[in-house]
């Protein structure tokens, strides 16, 4: 199977963090809904904060990627094994805050960041500002000294690395809406910004952040944008005399999706990350600041199941064969938006031949509504039977929509073998109770 | 302009619906926001409404495709001017009772409807059913006969035609999930199953419906999809006696999203269709049924327009220059999902030479995150500026995201120059009032 939390029964019947994927489940918690196992979750913590000390030393440590998956609970998890949050939203902050989160180690990204966010950034105490350019570095300014504030602050870096993965997720290369380019020479005269401003004394510059891309299987993209951070680093020394605390290579290690996927160990990779940097540095004669990695996908998306009840079958002779579920791209967006591959199962019906081959779509008015196109499944398949989407704990409730007002699915945690809800059915009456 | 609903003054102010479109009505009502002009969206009604009986006889009528942008206000303005409402799902069932519409004239469509979401519309009396296939035919049945109930039921048919529009939009080919199809003889059988289900009481069949695609700019392909549908008709008539009293062809008329987009006369497009379908009835000696359309995007997407305040510039010399604002796929997802072509303005600064071409995204953590690419815009632009999108009105809303956990946007809609907040701003801890 993909993942280890995935077990099925001599009988064919598919058990999830060890609990079993069927009606009964269903008729606890109404149809569809999410699963997600928290033991899965605090392993990859686990995973990432030792890996990451071995690799890079004491102060390196990981900041989970929220926008992944954000809810009360999934803070009040990371929190508990140690981690950081990357957080790119006011909500994201209250949401944080809301679970009770440490502030002191939230970091705040973003592009395209409001006076009213920053207010609300700084106000609430969040540990470190992500700063993406100047026009928000001279705004930050403004308002932290308003404030009263002296904020802790990276700059986004855009190295100039091509990822090799999809153009809407690649964000190293230097023409990117994110960050300042290196290879333009603005990205130097956005540390010469920052130290003045620290200098002024209303924000503090504690190092840089970069971020690759997306999806990625090896340490070789971290370890090419780590040398060319370091090359910049040192640069940087030259110029101004300033040595970073903290350098911050952003998340991007992906998961496995379908059995094409490589299943490639990630204390390893990240321990070959520190081995590289580390000769880097001894070869340059440079310091290694302290290391943070942003895992979001790696972290979450198969400790993620989506399950559903099948609507319909459609079977036209000389074309194609339809299965439409009780969700979909209201849910998961993902194949509309990039063609995202996907395993989906019969979670009661493991054993038996998958004969036939299924586009599996979704409820939504829309042709575009595709879960996954091209599924094998048994032939049998029919109205009220189920479904499951494997990996849909990154970037599915995340990115959740009320397209065609339908509500949104609860979020149900295994812990243990037990569930509980972690984030609630919306109704039918939550979907008009903004409409005036 | 692209609309009628937009003018400039001489000192190159944009109003829309009389409205300036300038920072105090951000003040007032917060940035970024929808705003939506209840004078067109009348308007539009008035023509669909009288084209229709002209062209089709006093029976015909039209019904507002709820999906494009569902909120209480739009039932109660489609009911007040005599439309029915086209809804997909138990949410847009709710919202329009909620609304006080007359369930009577609500038709109840979607490829993949649960018992639940069945149950809810028989209890909420709606007064058509569009059924999908024959595994939905028989719940239905069941369901009904369970409510005591005779339901009235309108079969979706596949007439074959290609829109030649875009493959995520494009339904009334053969190979869909949606509806059965007449080339593969499984409508003839869905007909077929239909009328046995008519005898035993629970449901009634009242006629057929198609729908063949999407921004279609003028009649040739309802009159195509027609005159497949007559012929089946005709066929259905030999085959099992049976005439029936509606023949619903969907929707699928478009709007100018930009220049490029023609200027078309829907009043004339549609009275073309009356004719082309009554000489074809002639010719044929049938009868024509009353006929339904279902304006969704063309009723309501040159109503609305979207505001949003500048947040950062960026220009990459030798690459590309960005302008990033307070919104983004969010809040209007068709970039992301379809590279769909918008147009956007500076509002305040109408008469400004356009000399620097822009990359406008959004604020979401996401290079895929465009609104438009290639936007020629005034040299000047910085952060705290204006950026309206035009002909938001439709699937911006509607399709809207908590992506990031920002907060949606609210709804303002204008009536003799007036505005009025038809949808509130969401808070903060709204985004995380599910989370337990």
């Amino acid at each position: 199977m993909l993942c280890k939390n995935l077990t099925v029964s001599p009988e064919g019947q598919l058990s999830f963090a060890g609990v079993k994927v069927d009606k009964a489940l269903l008729a606890a918690f109404g149809s569809p809904l999410y699963l997600m196992d928290e033991g899965r979750i605090r392993e990859k913590c686990a995973v990432y904060r030792e890996a990451m000390k071995e690799a890079f030393g004491k102060d390196s440590f990981p900041i989970y990627a929220s926008k992944a998956c954000c809810f009360k609970e999934m803070y009040r998890i990371i929190g508990s094994e140690g981690l950081g949050a990357d957080v790119v939203s006011a909500g994201e902050i209250a949401t944080a805050r809301a679970a009770g989160f440490d502030m002191e180690k939230v970091f705040y990204h973003g592009n395209s960041k409001s006076d009213e966010e920053l207010r609300f950034a700084l106000e609430a105490g969040v540990g470190c500002i992500v700063v993406d350019g100047r026009e928000e570095l001279a705004a930050l300014e403004r308002l932290a000294r308003e404030a009263n504030k002296k904020q802790k602050i990276l700059l986004r870096i855009t190295p100039g690395i091509d990822p090799h993965t999809f153009a809407e997720v690649a964000t190293g290369q230097v023409d990117s809406k994110f960050g300042e380019a290196v290879e333009t020479g603005q990205a130097a005269r956005f540390v010469e910004a920052a130290l003045e401003a620290t200098k002024r004394g209303a924000v503090e510059l504690v190092g840089f952040h970069c971020h690759v891309g997306s999806q990625v299987h090896d340490a070789d993209v971290f370890i090419r944008s780590a040398e060319k951070m370091l090359t910049f680093i040192a640069d940087m020394k030259e110029a101004w005399g300033y040595e970073p605390a903290i350098l911050d290579l952003g998340g991007g290690y992906g998961v496995r999706y379908t059995e094409a996927d490589p299943d490639f160990d990630l204390a390893q990779s990240i321990r070959e990350i520190g081995r590289s940097l580390k000769a880097l540095c001894r070869e340059k004669g440079q310091t290694l600041p302290a290391v943070i990695l942003e895992p979001g996908r790696s972290l979450v998306a198969d400790a993620g199941l989506t399950l559903y009840t099948v609507n319909c079958t459609k079977r036209i002779p000389g074309y194609k064969n339809y299965v439409a579920v009780d969700g979909g791209m209201g849910d998961n967006p993902r194949f509309a938006l990039y063609e995202s591959p996907y395993t989906l199962v019969m979670p009661e019906r493991m054993n038996e031949p998958c004969t036939t081959v299924y586009d599996v779509v979704g409820k939504f008015c829309e042709s575009g509504d595709v879960i996954q196109p091209g599924v094998s499944l048994p032939d049998t398949i029919r109205r009220g039977d189920l479904i499951a989407t494997l990996t849909t704990g990154a970037y599915n409730y995340s990115m959740a929509s009320h397209y065609n007002r339908v509500p949104k699915l609860p979020v149900i945690l295994i812990r243990d073998g037990a569930c509980r809800v972690a984030v609630k059915r919306e109704t039918l009456a939550d979907l008009y109770a903004f409409d005036v």
